[in-house]
């Protein structure tokens, strides 16, 4: 039994992620982590017609980057874990199908990324497979047109909205290589709080994001001084401020290392993202790019919390609440850790 | 390592399913295996106010009627895997969300009840639980509503469209105890043969359940002599016909034991299903009710096919074609087999 708690499991050998790819919008690209992508286009279309098919050639120029970087064929890879937002998960169907490495999609909204490197790590560690590409993308101009206006209506956002990331972030897992090593996964429960602004998920995953770092941290008698960096998904401003308050009502100082991808992958103020980057793709390529490689260099420790709203346009028209999901996923750096 | 092929799996403790739960709308009652379902809603509304509301109802009523029939908590249970057709797997998220287990979301179309008991039965023998619950469901009005058109305007149906099941089936599988077990699973990979009309499913996924038939078959050495069933997910008659075919060109004459569950569920000629049924419940709930009463009682040995269509009303509108998905699942009776 690898379960050491009632939603986190230590992996007996950790699974190594030894290559990653990241493949980001034009925005992505001129914010504070595009120094650190593999791939940005200046157009984010992708030479294709439609958002929602540049959303499917990222994902699939993101799979291909990472197979080239690693020198592997997609025959060598044994099971391929992902999603994104787009209805009936369709960027990451068209973006992958072309590789036809054994496929599970997964839906956890935002989390999405999380809920990939948590199975894909579990199926490793479980002993099915020596190889496992865990992916989540999203782009903003298909997610607007998806869930909220056309862009072309120019609509005004509340400062409480977040901005949709473009791009997609791949991850190769191995049981065998050099790289970070994911250790424990945290798997998140559903949790409500009620929300209903849609124009405000950081409110309705912060709750979520909350109920799993604490979980973490009781199940594994870790606080915020064990880790180097404590990311969540895509809450930015309001969501992290929400969240703090909720970690300090369970009895958990924040440490000054409580970050937020959504946060990080853009500079808000001069780059107009009101409350910061969101997406299934925002924890994916934060990860892929400036973690990653922060981790492959050397000592850290961090619990990346990707979060997800479980929502879509006929839950919000029928006034449904806004379920939140997170899961935390710990990557140990290739040198041994300390503070 | 527990992969005896590129796709194919074989457990090492093979989880058992010791308990199911089906809920079925009117017409799935009024069907043939109407009489072996646990809960049947005549008005397909489960005193719900909306057609999306009553189908997440039916995952909630699916899943608390498993833990009642298995005298188990929420608690109890170690992660939760499902989805549906509806739009971010909504009906899943806010029929399950009070249970707090830790979720795991999936989307494989109407293949998702095969992706469920896959990674269930790969989290469990991989030693990450003890207990998981794998459920899918799908709902004839809402499904029409979302991917067609509206119940109202009375569209005219072609011969080879399926009709959507009503319903949810939710299985609970264990590392002890008695039941039928998941000795195998085979893995699908997304197959795409260009259909491009959204009215006949059958033949957009008939490609995606030859090509992981011939893939367990390769992989373990079986052919249909070795089952009892091999029972594809929602084919219906036109996609049947196709999978025969594929089959032949594959070296493999198909077995009189092959069927698939849409054409199972409805008396199609006397129900006016046209093709068959399909959706997600369709596997589910043909397995929750009837085979998994077949295989707890004796003999016997399923492979269960569950088969999806990956697209969505956007990829359509946009001249995409269809790809298909299908995962194999091997199920043994809890007497030894025998043909």
């Amino acid at each position: 039994m690898k379960k050491i708690g009632a939603q986190t499991c230590a992996f007996s050998h950790p699974p190594v992620i030894t290559f990653t790819a990241s493949v980001a919008g034009k925005k992505e690209g001129a914010g504070p982590l595009g120094r650190w992508m593999d791939w940005i286009d200046p157009t984010d279309k992708m030479n294709q017609e439609s958002w929602e098919k540049a959303e499917s050639a990222m994902a699939q120029k993101a799979v291909g980057l990472l197979l080239e970087k690693a020198k592997k064929r997609a025959e060598d890879v044994d099971y391929l874990l992902g999603g994104d937002l787009l209805n009936q998960c369709s960027a990451t169907v068209f973006g992958v199908r072309e590789f036809a490495i054994p496929f599970f999609g997964l839906f956890g909204a935002c989390s999405t990324f999380g809920e990939a490197l948590s199975l894909g790590a579990m199926l490793l560690d479980g002993g099915f497979g020596k190889r496992v590409i865990c992916c989540a993308g999203s782009h903003f101009c298909a997610a607007e047109k998806q869930f909220r206006f056309p862009l072309g209506m120019g609509t005004q956002r509340p400062p409480s909205a977040t901005w949709t990331v473009t791009g997609n972030g791949a991850a190769l897992l191995e049981t065998e290589g050099e790289g970070p090593r994911i250790t424990h996964v945290t798997t998140g429960k559903i949790v409500d709080y009620g929300i209903t602004d849609a124009a405000n998920m950081g409110a309705a995953m912060a709750p979520a994001a909350a109920d799993v770092i604490l979980a973490h941290f009781r199940e594994t008698g870790r606080t915020f001084a064990d880790y180097t960096w404590v990311a969540t998904g895509d809450l930015g401003i309001v969501g992290k401020q929400l969240l703090c308050q909720l970690l300090e009502e369970g009895g958990i100082t924040p440490g000054e290392h409580l970050t937020d991808c959504g946060l990080e992958l853009f500079d808000h103020a001069a780059q107009d993202t009101h409350a910061g980057g969101s997406g299934c793709a925002c924890a994916a390529i934060t990860y892929c790019s400036y973690f990653h490689r922060k981790l492959a260099k050397g000592r850290g420790r961090l619990l990346l919390v990707p979060t997800g709203a479980l929502m879509n346009t006929t839950t919000s028209q029928q006034g449904l609440t806004i379920p939140g999901i997170a899961h935390a996923i710990c990557i140990e750096g290739v040198k041994p850790w300390s503070m």
